[in-house]
């Protein structure tokens, strides 16, 4: 293979990165290797396509069982593999389960191979051995040399289509396999229905259903080829099915146009020429065929690749603009900007540019007025400071994300707002109602355009859903019993912050019985508090706390993504309550400070899939969102030295701008929001509330541009790595005498400037 | 349990049955046992639900292999089957394929059960014993007596929506199941996925996803309940499918409002109270479960059940009363108006109220100015007389048809016109293009509202797809080659007579160049006639004819469902030409006459599912449509006498008044339409001419009311048992010189009047 192939493609990309220009600190393969679970793909901001090198295609379950290898293909690509499958449009950034990876594309050349073969042995298959010095990831560029076919793969997108530039080495037989088998987390019967139909030697549509994570999830495609087919046909693997029906008449493996199968693979023939290029457009739609159509004809009307990667780099500019960061290293900045980049990977844009969407009631819904449905929420990993980090610098999106959360409760069978929702599918994943969370710190801070009385209705259905993981019980109890719904520790807490939640958005609105209900649920998490181990701790409906119990074990009835003792933690929004329950502040501090300096014994990570001994400091695990806002806790026991002291470790170890530099899964965006914020110097413990809590920055200087015009500028002064701690803190020139930082006072900018040292104080 | 309850519907039937009326002539148990393949259940004409119970679920493969026993459950019903499994909303009518039996809804009493049970055995699960005193089957009313639950069953339909009157004998625990397993040829895989919500406890949606004859086929369904569900829950009989999610955490067997899977049946538990009643409403939707619950808003506002009936009952006869006939017994009477009931049984209505369809390219349509979309194209049967005869009494539905088969063309990947279409999609059954023959008669009897042009197009364009069925052959060598395309000499001559529809249809439209292209091909039958045999015979590309022949032989190569003998008169656009080529007019008569006097040896039934030897004069196949012309031919040879005699011979020995009187499957109304013609006296031999064909009539008298205020009349004089010949033919008093009547003379109404006698004549 010729490497001019490659070296152009840098040219490329060079030649529209200005200087000053922020692209170059993202690096897409951060978090490809291990536990990160991002993507290295192609994507704009939010994009609905997110168009993907995908890996490998193992199945989430083998003879009949789970297949625990399947998890690291949650965003569909590994680093370590050798080989790619294919490049496929839909992926989830950083999630600990998964689904999606559709319509996967994968150019081939010489003999026709419809069978992927396996990674060990590329040959026997259309997969391709890759080597990554032949590979650039950038934010809306993709591309990589494909070794057993001598093709160059090239990908760029615009918000609802995906286009592939594939440059072949040799003038022969070029093919386009189009796997409607492969997906992520796929396996035996998830893959229901598959339809494609070839409109014309240059176009293709279809559809492809499938029965996952969503349960009932369809996405629509519409194919065009910058040359035309010369052949087509495809292979049905699925072997079970007894009636083909008449259908059996027609010769259906060549050029004839129309496919359908639960499990099937297509090709494309084509005649290279002495360009021996082939670009192809792939456009989704959550509605139908004519609104995959129609969003090509809108984003993509001509074959100007490069025009179209430019245009998706103009818009992730504007996004890494918002924020204008010094750091103490080029290093730094990388982790800064590809953390902002993970932020913008969802919730996704999930509407034909029309409007249409689908709603989850399988309707078909239409946006006016320029709102824009979203879909992929993470909600108990993203409402932490994800949505918080949104309400600063993305409050148009976060408002349209609120609505799209309304009209998903409006849309559900169970009238509830989402908790893991994804392309018009509820799919229940983890606990809470932490939708409330979002909505009440949009009313907060401002959000305009939400119907926030409307809003509060579908909070208090939900939170009044009798038969959901154990809310009966808790609402009769005060408490969640174990044995009625399990992880009821977890539940019970976090169901408590999300009642004071709702409280808040009621007082707001002055519908005051809402307040009184929600304010008196909000206090249920001392009805767990154990004062004998001192923690939160399973309760049955007699009353009586479970006795099995050991604060350090994750795998425990009660808790789930957490143990006791981490856990024990979660009352965000009566802090002070919590730390007078569990012994006072002096206490509290020491208890505190220990958690990252036990040393945790190895059984405690059995079984975890989800966290690595590098992901830990003692028994504090920042891989899982249960501890994101912990370290925060100790300013309010008079320790902020220690607060200081562990952030700074955090965003040290826990963020290297690597690929394998995540200590865990990115979670949609919710390890990088906390990277921001916390980077910042201050982070959003309690959403809901006015409350910014103050931590240590890692930026020299940052400027965050606000949409209304304002900046806030961050100075720390004396910033170097010895000096992690802060001597004072002053906002437009005066002194802050408290560790909290109110929303009113920044949301219209202002100076903020920390004097670092590198001598611990107990404050300020 | 107690007769009362049946006897009241049986008054209620009678109290709005006039004594004029002749819903009482209709029996639509007529064809339900044996080969007719027609269903008992309530429906309106042409109505979207056709609601009837089914006597049994088979399978259409055991074992991977095909059950040869599923054929008679076509329509889902059999006579003598023993007990009743469910009530299903979707039914063909006297199809020899099938597919369908959606949405089945089986009322139960005393302990819940989730399984069918067999029939031998009905305690054994939910179906039930029923006897056939205590059946009623009338237009738009079907009852019976569940005896295992000792419940009433009644029905009655709108256009759109099922209505269910269950009347319990017992005031205990009553349950609905929701069977959305059975299906009409159910097999391993065809269920490809089904949703159900309750949306409150009176109302539930849902649809139902099948790859069956329709590949892709989805019916929605909405579903009200006149009482509030007690509770309700589901059983998923689906083993295979390894994933279930999250959804794992919520009880959802028991009373959680979403059910998906592939493979459910679904329950409703209701207090009864002193009525002992429950009603239900089960609304479809080709296009959205919105699209049926507005469906039922708009159809069925109320619970007034015997309102819902008697509104049928008005659309029938209105359907009726286009012929006022007097016949020779009260049996007649019974076989004409019961055909005309079952001419009205499809193409059927494929539209919701609003105008939204679902086309054959999953785009939903909207039909504006009262356009109405029908889908059940059965077109190798219907062309030859069930179009025709909608051309005279249905022909503001039959424009309809006609577009809807032009919309099909332009939503087709194909790009061609139906050939065998349902819910939206192309099955492919049989062969020949003969929409077009549809489409040219349509032009010839002058119906309004179509773009001609545009069907013309349509017309060409499906004519000249190489790749379908031997096109290729038979353009290339002007006929299809065996070796190319099966089934060649039936292909071949169907497509000469289709190619004659097209050139007509051109001449009409002054397009010159299209009618000289398809004027040729239509003299293509010349190319497929042997000389040595005396037959239509299969050839080679290479232009020799394929040696092993047997002109009685079905089962051979070129031949589909009809042999060697009965194909060879297929050119009914040139019977002139056909007759010289077989050796003139006297050796034709004496040829076609040994076709009803030979004595066919037993082999030629085997593997002949859908012909009985009762079904046969001769060799002569009234029970498959390519014989359905044949008779008539005599007129030609100057024997009308023959073709009197014979007529008759049909007319009475294979339609009768009985349960298992239908000698072959009714075909969707051919097999009707053929009786109705037939005993009216003359015969559409060739659609797409300007003439019918005189035959004997069997009325005595009748009125044809044409939709223009016209009124055909018609008389037999001394129209006997005795009497089947035809002594002279007079219209408007002038005596007939030709065996041929035209549609321009009939057009306008006008008296024709036959002279009976029992003496044949070889001229009128």
């Amino acid at each position: 293979m010729r490497l001019s192939l490659l070296t152009l493609g840098i040219i490329l990309f060079a030649g529209f990165v200005s200087a000053q220009s922020k692209l170059k600190y993202v690096n897409p393969l951060i978090g490809t290797s291990k536990m990160g679970h991002t993507f290295p793909g192609a994507t704009v901001p939010f994009g609905s396509v997110q168009l993907s090198p995908d890996t490998d295609t193992l199945s989430y379950a083998v003879d009949g069982k789970y297949n625990p290898d399947v998890y690291k293909y949650c965003a569909g690509y590994q680093y370590e593999d050798p080989t790619i499958v294919g490049f496929s449009h839909t992926h989830f950034s950083g999630t600990g389960h998964s689904d999606l990876g559709d319509i996967s594309i994968m150019p081939t050349s010489g003999k026709l191979q419809l069978n992927p073969g396996i990674a060990s042995k590329p040959e026997s298959g259309f997969r391709s051995a890759y080597n990554h010095e032949n590979e650039m990831a950038r934010p809306n560029y993709y591309s990589v040399v494909l070794d057993d076919h001598q093709i160059k793969a090239e990908l760029t997108t615009t918000t609802r289509v995906g286009i592939h530039r594939y440059t072949f080495e040799k003038e022969d037989s070029a093919h386009i396999i189009l796997d409607l088998i492969a997906g992520i987390y796929n396996y035996d019967g998830k893959n229901v229905n598959t339809y494609v139909r070839v409109v014309d030697e240059y176009h293709v549509v279809g559809f492809r259903q499938t029965t996952g994570w969503a349960k009932n999830r369809t996405v629509y495609f519409a194919i065009e080829f910058s040359k035309p087919i010369k052949s087509y046909g495809y292979n049905d693997f699925q072997s079970k099915k007894v009636y083909q029906g008449f259908w059996r008449k027609f010769n259906l493996k060549d050029n004839f146009p129309e496919m359908s199968a639960a499990q099937f693979r297509a090709f494309f023939d084509f005649d290279l020429g002495p360009s021996r290029q082939l670009l192809l457009k792939v456009a989704l739609s959550p509605v139908s065929m004519e609104g995959a159509v129609e969003n090509m004809e809108h984003e993509t009307p001509d074959w100007n690749f490069d025009g179209y990667l430019r245009a998706g780099g103009m818009l992730w500019e504007k996004e890494l603009d918002k924020f204008d960061v010094q750091m103490l290293d080029e290093a730094d900045l990388t982790n800064f900007y590809t953390a902002v980049y993970h932020t913008c990977l969802g919730p996704t844009i999930y509407q034909d540019w029309s409007g249409q969407y689908r709603g989850l009631d399988f309707s078909n819904e239409n946006n006016k007025n320029g709102d824009v449905n979203y879909t992929t929420f993470s909600l108990w990993d993203t409402y932490r400071a994800l949505h918080p980090l949104f309400n600063l610098v993305q409050r148009k999106r976060n408002a349209d994300m609120v609505n799209s959360m309304i009209a998903h409760q409006k849309q559900s069978a169970e009238k509830m707002l989402p908790m893991w929702s994804h392309y018009a599918n509820e799919n229940w994943c983890m606990i809470g109602y932490h939708s409330v969370s979002v909505i009440s710190d949009a009313y907060n801070k401002g959000l305009q355009g939400i119907d926030y009385d409307k809003a509060l209705d579908a909070c208090v259905q939900t939170a009044r859903t009798r038969y959901f993981e154990g809310i009966g019980s808790y609402m009769d109890l005060g408490y969640v019993a174990e044995d009625k719904s399990g992880s009821s520790v977890s539940k019970t807490l976090e169901y408590a912050y999300d009642d004071w939640c709702i409280a808040q958005l009621a007082l707001g609105l002055k519908r005051m019985d809402i307040y009184e209900e929600f304010s008196k649920r909000s206090a249920n998490y001392r009805h767990v508090f154990d004062p004998a181990s001192g923690f939160m701790r399973a309760r049955l409906s007699s009353g009586k706390f479970i006795e099995k119990f050991d604060a350090l074990e994750t795998h425990q009835a009660g808790y789930i993504e957490g143990n006791a003792w981490n856990y024990s933690l979660y009352v965000p929004h009566q802090v002070d309550s919590m730390i007078a329950l569990m012994g006072g502040k002096k206490r509290f501090a020491s208890h505190l400070d220990s958690l990252f300096t036990m040393q945790l014994a190895d059984k405690y990570f059995e079984h975890t899939e989800d966290i690595t001994r590098e992901g830990i400091m003692g028994s504090y695990v920042h891989g899982n969102e249960p501890s994101h806002h912990v370290i925060y806790l100790f300013d309010w026991v008079g320790r902020p030295d220690l607060a200081q002291k562990y952030i700074r470790q955090v965003l040290r170890t826990k963020y290297v701008a690597k690929i394998d530099g995540l200590s865990g899964n990115d979670d949609c965006g919710q390890m990088s929001a906390w990277y921001i914020f916390s980077s910042l110097g201050f982070y959003p413990v309690c959403p809901g509330s006015d409350d910014y809590i103050l931590g240590s920055p890692l930026v020299q200087n940052a400027k965050i541009h606000l949409e209304n015009g304002g900046v806030i500028e961050i100075s720390a002064k004396n910033q170097s790595e010895k000096n992690p701690y802060v001597k004072a803190v002053y906002f437009n020139g005066i002194k802050l005498k408290d560790f909290k930082l109110s929303y009113q006072r920044l949301k219209n900018g202002g100076k903020l400037v920390f004097e670092m040292t590198n001598k611990p104080a107990k404050t300020f």
